[in-house]
């Protein structure tokens, strides 16, 4: 099995619901350095999971609506937490849909098994979330 | 699959008993940086594998009892060599054991899938051990 | 010349006022994390520069009052941007002004030279402070 | 299940074949960073996944016929494009080779599950390659 | 004394001249990881540094030419090996040059007092140039 | 000024006197990751400030007597506290020494200005001691 990873960030601002949250129920914000994972069990004729260039565009495509912005007003989000790990899953599904558009090509659209995205939140703490990219049909 | 991950770290005093550990065999020493992974399918009503906090706190309390110790002189690790594997299931067993009492909450008490904690003892080794949570009865 | 360094972190939203920010003019946040490296010539005589706990306590009693917040909405902040440079320099004169009362022991108050903060907002960009402990009188 | 990783480099200078490389398709380099991990069951009577010592060694043993060299004239790559992929891959089966043939021990040889080969090509992209250590026979 | 960081990287291949450089004497290459750091001693109205866009832009701008290259063909670099060090010292003092031309903005043209460009060839070496703007006249 | 550093790493075992180390008086340990870095204003010959793998060498020279040791024990330090900061302060003496005896050879004997030796003993702390390497006569 083969893993390919690229890495980007947003800056966003946020506040949750739930007394779970403490302090942070308040109106406040995090970098989120965000590591994009794409798996394959073979590579394509050129020897690559995914071209790389294409991968961190489309990154970087997916994490533009999020970035710079406070989170508590995109429509996306509306009665839900944006927690590091609600973040990675719906990130995560953006590219997989991306994918399975054709995002990457026809090839990668047709032989990626899977991706995972992880958020790290500081230098202590950090949330992934993984998914297939099975195919139906 | 979500992962939620938090790090800490303990410096401890140790020996090895065995050839293979070479100089290691005379009482020597380590940072220990601890990083605590959960994994679970789904996440919870707030939108997260456990509460970060908690689970900052419980790893914390876990290492409470190994940290700033030589650990030759530990009953828990009589007639075993503390190397960073065994280490790495020591501490990963207590806190699967805390998180089946009920530490992290009786959501999480439920609902996690495993757990894995990696021990860095430098900038270019470490180990881990990965056990499930997995309930009976 | 020594210098002991010690690290914290806080997740802060806020928006900046200038067509040079671009983006970050609207409300977004940022995790920063926060390297305190002290200056001092000649150490103590138990062999340090200060005392490491009490150093990291200090640190995260500074930052304590600007954790989880919006910064915009902060008094000691009212008209100036909160740029990674400007908090560097909030936090290190904050600080300073703790050790010259003493925060950290008499011993620290007399013989440190500087301090240095650090500010790391992605793992692609950081700004720092440094000033002198120069006393007069 | 248990993972013992350690680290080393390579600093080579290659070239792809394929329009999907853009400006890599011209003679250029990296340094690669190599992170050899180890899966196993159980530990050994020792208490270790494999020596770290005699690990270390057949990792910078397997990488030196590759480091400082231009691998575009390596006839083991020949008609391959050398990417971080295709080399995590060769890396991975050459120290697979070697751990069949003994070179951690027969301990080793008998009881390892897989390995993973990860090659980081800067602090923004890595790639890594999975394999099992099934034996048959 | 402010300082403002913002990292970028290239992928070369090059060889040395000179016996010290052992197997470095081959065509091999490397991935410089490179740290841009400005100095000044009072902020600019907007509570900057610089502009960290226009400072990301100008860095990237400098090391075009060079990513991607056998650092052997390039004229710049005739009759010099291209250690880390001479290239920590050429990409210094090629973004010193576009400052004093006014890349970052008037203000920044006047105001920065120098620099320091750091390349980190691995995770264990790196080496760094320093230089001041001051400006005769 | 230029600036050139390789890193390498111990694992000791310690214990410190004065109640100001609170649990740290007990035998513990800790790993060091330790950076060297020499200064020197102008370049030699080849470009560069140091050779790289002497440099390499010589402070895993200096590093090995202490590597794998009880600190306790040794004579060196008997009557003084082995803290991170006197120990990067012993290890940069150490290597100033050494360097003046000619172990970079009669070039770098003559013509570095400077070195600091930094020790991180966890990822949120660290230590350093700076000095000249201004001769005499």
């Amino acid at each position: 099995m083969f893993a390919l990873n690229v890495r980007d960030h947003i800056m966003i601002a946020h506040s949750f619901k739930g007394e779970v949250f403490g302090p942070a129920q308040k109106l406040h914000g995090a970098t989120f350095v965000i590591d994009l994972e794409l798996h394959r069990n073979d590579l394509d004729p050129n020897g690559i999971v995914a071209d790389i260039g294409a991968l961190s565009g489309l990154l970087h495509e997916v994490l533009a609506p999020l970035n710079y912005q406070n989170l508590d007003e995109l429509e996306a989000f509306r009665g839900r937490n944006t927690t590091t790990e609600v973040l990675a899953c719906e990130i995560a599904e953006r590219v997989r849909a991306r994918i399975l558009e054709g995002a990457l090509g026809e090839d990668a659209q047709q032989a990626l098994d899977g991706l995972k995205v992880t958020l790290s939140e500081s230098h202590i703490a950090w949330a992934s979330y993984q998914t297939s990219l099975v195919r139906t049909g």
